[in-house]
């Protein structure tokens, strides 16, 4: 199956505005509702977003085989069940409608009126009904730095860091979309030099800048996805926000891991860029030393060079760019993530959720935490309008952006923005 | 609405030997396939599985506001969304249904022919497709023997243990019914004394004797449900067996929590039993000192008194048991644990799992894994067929049982029953 649809030189006859993340290179998949209610499938071209579930009942996806209402749900799931053929199939379809070339739909301006709409009259919704999600940890500098500060500055890579690609379950019921705001934690704290705990809200409120794959349905309960076939079943990416207490998982944490101070919420950018967009975008990841067991050893290009930045906006003020990080530091590539995570038989199924864990770069500009980035409050950042935050402050707005560039073409995640509410309060 | 159905004085119809889990006062839930291959929701009397799909049908749940399709799904999601005061009139209905004294299905053969199925004729499968899995850890006695062994002995109870009901979270993905054999896992572990992990099947494969509740959609993102209101949002509970690799977490776990030493596989009984079935068997909790958070606090009788055991069959001997332990040993209350587990705002769902944590007792014998049993290996158990287990055999079927008895009643929850096949070979 030829992926027809990463030609650069293609122009569509909707218009892109110059450093769109979006041009017909992209063709992203989300879920939204119109201005008319109705929940559809779609795409998005520059500042349009397609509705595929208008498209399929007009013929548009005549000859490629899929249920009638595949495009009219309100999840992606079975569409990425279909596997990553008709995946290929569909964009490279959509890429023959919105070609500059193609009249069909250009010049029918009935069809085009259900279908296209401006991306300010649609809301996004969460793109998959998320069955699992599991939080990987696998950018050695954000692992170094949190061992520094927290436990040894001597050895702050814990032993088996370098051997595998350790991950945690988080909660997928407190996944939202960009958009929906969330609140401030209440929890328990244990205050320096304090013996018993305290309750009240969280007074360090972070955000890590992450990203995220989604898989398909991948193997059967007791087979291991091999390392060499694991991105076959990745369908896309999307840009994620795991929204962190430090005080609340300090108190928390040991042994069994995070808990209350991550499940309250995450954030994600609701458009998923397919794997086939990001083709040209790959590159080799660092040098792996220690070799890695068997199962875990590939060779290739398997990094993604996915530009990553944050930025903070008070709720009155202009908004400051706090880190410029790009995906890929990254140590462990999700190949690896995907083969390790299966290697016990543990079933994967589709719209299941992975993050990548902090990516931080080696600078402390690029550092993907609020932690790292005033390194545990001691040196507070000053943003554009003069304030100061140590960590995330009621009612600022955080900002994740992602883009991959070449000479010849930009392709982008959109935004992962999300409010933090002030706590509400436990009687 | 009054709970009719909890009278110990009633009989059924329905023959219900000597000793059954399941008289007509316990009225469970669960989801099965009928001979003729049709998935039904169902209940159980005696050694009959009722099909409730064929019951709506033929009109006997008429005046209960229910959907057409209730029971003739395969999950019982829906039903619980239905909330408390539905599960109520439904568990009235059926008993009514069942009573000795109620000729209309008793004496209609046609009808009685298309409903009741002996319960070696069905299948059991997953009663609830489960959102997001949660496991505590909530046994003093259990925390107190890991830590002894894996950590100080004179401080074996970590600091926050007394004052959080600690918890993290699970994969939903490999939660199986009884009777679905489980897989040795592969993975990496450090064998004493080496630098470098090594790979292949955990040589330390373990069950956990736990029980877990199930949940309906309680809170909107961002509400805590209060402590004294929790129990109205669990449906109710079942056996729960938590298989570990405790050599592949002894590896991984630090710093994020257990991972692959867990998400292979956890087991649980078929028959969801409610909360209002087991009443009767409620007992005062341990005393908790120092005093909870004003969050966690509550009074009155908050546990319940199931007794527990696990048994080991070997393939070709018979079974032995191997502990005899009781639910009402937890420190932790299931509504403090709700409680806890919301009061960051995290969003609980209809079909939500939350297992309670190994339940072991305060003696050797009543412990809930082979690691506290054997005390990590040194003191092997004999098993009736002579044979020595220090963790679980390939193929082995562990069995968990678990009831509650009074002078006038007996409610079990049947069994959770799963062999353990050899690892497959990778190559």
């Amino acid at each position: 199956m030829p992926n027809i649809a990463n030609d650069p030189t293609r122009k569509s006859w909707i218009n892109v505005p110059e450093n769109s993340d979006f041009p017909i290179q992209n063709i992203p998949f989300g879920v939204f509702i119109t201005k008319e209610d109705v929940i559809t499938i779609g795409t998005r071209i520059g500042n349009s977003a397609i509705d595929m579930g208008a498209l399929q009942q007009l013929g548009y996806f005549e000859g490629i085989d899929l249920t009638d209402d595949m495009f009219m749900q309100d999840t992606l799931n079975d569409f990425i069940s279909d596997g990553k053929k008709t995946w290929r199939l569909v964009r490279n379809r959509l890429v023959e409608i919105f070609d500059s070339e193609n009249s069909k739909l250009r010049d029918n301006k009935k069809h085009k009126d259900v279908v296209i709409f401006d991306v300010k009259d649609i809301e996004m919704l969460l793109p998959v009904q998320i069955g699992d999600y599991t939080d990987f940890y696998s950018s050695k500098e954000h692992a170094t730095n949190v061992g520094k500060m927290f436990r040894d500055p001597e050895n702050a890579l814990l032993p088996n860091w370098l051997h595998i690609p350790v991950g945690y379950h988080g909660r997928s019921s407190t996944i939202v979309p960009s958009g929906v705001s969330v609140r401030r934690p209440n929890g328990q704290t244990l205050p320096a030099d304090a013996k018993e705990p305290v309750f009240g809200p969280s007074k360090l409120v972070d955000f890590e800048l992450e990203t995220a794959f989604i898989t398909t349905d991948a193997n059967l309960m007791g087979e291991p996805i091999p390392v060499d076939q694991a991105e076959e079943y990745i369908f896309g990416m999307v840009l994620f926000n795991d929204w962190s207490a430090r005080d609340i998982q300090k108190w928390e944490y040991v042994p069994l891991g995070p808990f209350l101070a991550k499940n309250f919420a995450s954030s994600i950018s609701p458009w998923i860029v397919t794997m086939d967009a990001l083709e040209a975008f790959r590159v080799t990841g660092p040098e792996q030393s220690p070799t890695p067991l068997p199962y875990l050893q590939q060779s290739g290009e398997n990094a993604f060079d996915i530009n990553l930045q944050v930025a903070i906006k008070p709720e009155n003020s202009e908004e400051t760019v706090v880190s410029n990080s790009n995906f890929k530091y990254m140590y462990w590539s999700m190949s690896q993530q995907l083969a390790h995570h299966t290697i016990n038989g543990c079933r994967i199924n589709s719209g299941d959720m992975m993050g990548s864990g902090t990516i931080s770069g080696s600078t402390p500009d690029s550092f993907g935490s609020m932690l790292e980035l005033t390194w545990g409050g001691k040196n507070p950042i000053i943003l554009s309008d003069g304030s100061e935050r140590k960590f995330i402050n009621d009612n600022d707005t955080v900002i994740i952006r992602g883009y991959c560039q070449n000479d010849e073409i930009r392709i982008g995640f959109g935004e992962c923005a999300s409010k933090l509410l002030p706590a509400i309060e436990i009687k």
